[in-house]
């Protein structure tokens, strides 16, 4: 897909990073991110929800509910999951030798590791570059950290957002990282999200949690979830606002709402940046019965590698689409309540297909890079949307070739 | 993948087939088949789960439910499938224009569709071919008819196997077409299975269940499922043998034992013959609580685009199976129970990396055309097995060439 112009990103005030090559798995590769929290700063993470979970997010869960973090550590090149206890011993190394440089305890540190799985994870490059990530930080250093995560992506993903309240100006910036392994239901790939608000650690996790349910939970590329996925959200303590503490507070509902907006940005931008896609796919499903059966049937069209092929061809074949709709595990759909539509085009109107449907401007409609696809059920008011890409050639070349 | 031959068919005693080119979307190719099945013949079918079954299905149930069949009459080119009320009418012209020539009631014609989804099924080709396929009628029809299903399928798939039980041999012959929108928990793509025995209906039905779920409802190529999915099951009642009306019966046992490993080779034909398709990976799931979760795990491991695309590549990057094992929806699964197998080469035992593990053997054993996975799951002693294929850019090119 065409490229999208990397967005200036804002520091967030007290918040450094440090972004350096490690030669962890390739020379020459930006492979090693630190990040480096205020004291008064709380972080919040939702992590996979793969029950064979990666050690380090076996390690940064323990250390999470233990402690408050001080410090991120991040490897690409190499997942450390499916290492067995060799692969936990190894994480907590990682947050050892950070310690240590940072003079706070193992457990205030979160450990973070993507890349290939079932592969011994090297401990001497990463404890040889942490005295050298330390002598890096940076508060600008939002830019790096975005290309340091990244693995098959072929651009960095990050985003600022800010608004003022109270003659203060907030600001929210985050990256992410993720082409590929992407499902709904669980975290999603690598995503670093701050902001200089305080935010009470209860309303925290909510925020974030709300946030990931309807941005990266609503996205797919492949249908594989990884072992490894987590998605952090650091309130850094130094805005002079006062510290959120109540969801219905304004200035949390206007903190919520640019947080979701940022949060659906990085996971577009995850989407645009698919495995081999050329096709951006937004899937509304309407007229359901309750939300999630609206989910499901949306899944269903998402992970379907026809559908996927025939948007990748430009190909109006809406009989896949159709045929995805039906066998979706909902009970008691009726087709002839069913409506179906590509863009403005309409194909089924309850069932039946439109008598002036046309062909070919619907397969001109499709040559474009966004495309909407439109179901109505015609058994409710609940709706929903989910994102995905198309499947090309490329998918099977970079998935095929990922290891060699 | 290496194209197996295609073996002699058996005639089945009584029952007649016909093939010809009708042109219903494509010239010179056989498109349409005729059976004809004697009046003393016995029926039984069971078709896709897909809510949106096509026009010929719902058609084929109900024919099903009020008669008994004499004809069978499939097209290829055209699925009859979301097309509405005149999907309906379509396909029971079909049937009417056969029990005009073959002078029984419309509702002892049984119409099959296959192609292209949405699409109006040009009945004039249909309807004036028929005469044409009666003309053609010859018990020696199996091997033209098993060419005149295909779709997609770069070769025909039939077998034919024979026991000799009180001195008579008793015949079994299949046909089945199908190379992509596969996967288990429907019938199967078509599938036309006849023998020469005699067979009370209810058994007759039950035998085909029992057969089809260990055999087509074990494969899958993209998780797909298909509208029109139909196997279909003949006794003709031409043997000199008595009608099987028990189970327990010594020569049912024979029979059912043949008819299981006749429907097992079709489902692998079609495995073999899947889109794209450069290997064939058995997935074996042992030790597990029951033999509903070992075929959970096997299917998440068959449908990951990761594994596919690694298996494609002859790369033993089996982190990727272990993160499909562990997003399968099962409960309370332990990952320090779980051992792993590529063919004979362990890679974890209990959880753990085996220390020995060379990588270089296992790579070379993935260069096989056929693979075996296992994994065991360390609680319990059910297991099971499930059949797929690897993922290639020619998928693809395939599914995104389909229409054009």
């Amino acid at each position: 897909m065409k490229k999208t112009i990397f967005p200036h990103l804002i520091p967030i005030s007290g918040i450094s990073l440090a972004t350096v090559e490690a030669g962890i798995r390739y020379k020459n590769r930006k492979d090693l991110v630190l990040f480096k929290l205020p004291e008064q700063s709380h972080t919040a993470a939702v992590f996979t929800k793969n029950v064979f979970s990666a050690a380090p997010v076996q390690i940064g869960k323990q250390h999470l509910a233990e402690n408050q973090p001080r410090y991120l550590i991040i490897n690409t090149g190499n997942a450390n999951a499916g290492t067995g206890q060799a692969g936990l011993d190894r994480a907590l190394q990682t947050c050892a030798a950070v310690a240590e440089q940072g003079k706070c305890a193992v457990n205030q540190v979160l450990p973070f590791s993507t890349g290939v799985i079932g592969e011994t994870l090297p401990i001497e490059p990463i404890v040889s570059h942490i005295k050298n990530c330390f002598a890096q930080l940076t508060d600008a250093g939002w830019a790096d950290a975005a290309q340091g995560i990244m693995t098959t992506d072929t651009q960095p993903k990050g985003f600022s957002h800010q608004f003022i309240y109270d003659n203060q100006t907030v600001t929210l910036t985050g990256i992410a990282k993720g082409a590929g392994m992407i499902k709904p239901n669980m975290a999603t790939m690598l995503s670093f999200v701050a902001t200089d608000l305080a935010i009470e650690k209860t309303l925290l996790k909510k925020l974030l949690v709300d946030a990931v349910n309807q941005s990266f939970n609503c996205i797919s590329i492949d249908g594989d979830t990884s072992t490894n996925d987590s998605c952090v959200l650091t309130a850094a303590g130094t805005s002079k606002l006062p510290e959120l503490t109540d969801e219905k507070n304004p200035l949390t509902v206007l903190f919520k709402q640019t947080l979701n907006n940022l949060m659906l940005d990085l996971a577009h931008a995850i989407v645009r940046d698919g495995e081999g896609a050329t096709k951006f796919i937004e899937i509304q499903v309407a007229e359901g019965g309750d939300e999630n059966e609206c989910g499901i049937i949306a899944e269903t069209i998402a992970h379907s590698p026809l559908v996927k092929t025939a948007l990748y061809a430009s190909d109006p074949n809406w009989g896949r689409i159709l045929a995805a709709v039906g066998r979706a595990p909902v009970d008691g759909l009726e087709i002839h309540r069913v409506s179906l539509w590509l863009g403005d085009f309409q194909i089924l109107e309850k069932g039946e297909p439109i008598r002036s449907y046309q062909e070919a401007p619907v397969a001109k409609y499709l040559k474009n890079t966004d495309i909407i696809i439109r179901v109505t059920l015609g058994r409710g008011v609940a709706e929903t949307k989910r994102w995905t890409c198309d499947f090309s050639e490329a998918y099977v070349r970079i998935n095929a070739d990922y290891r060699s």
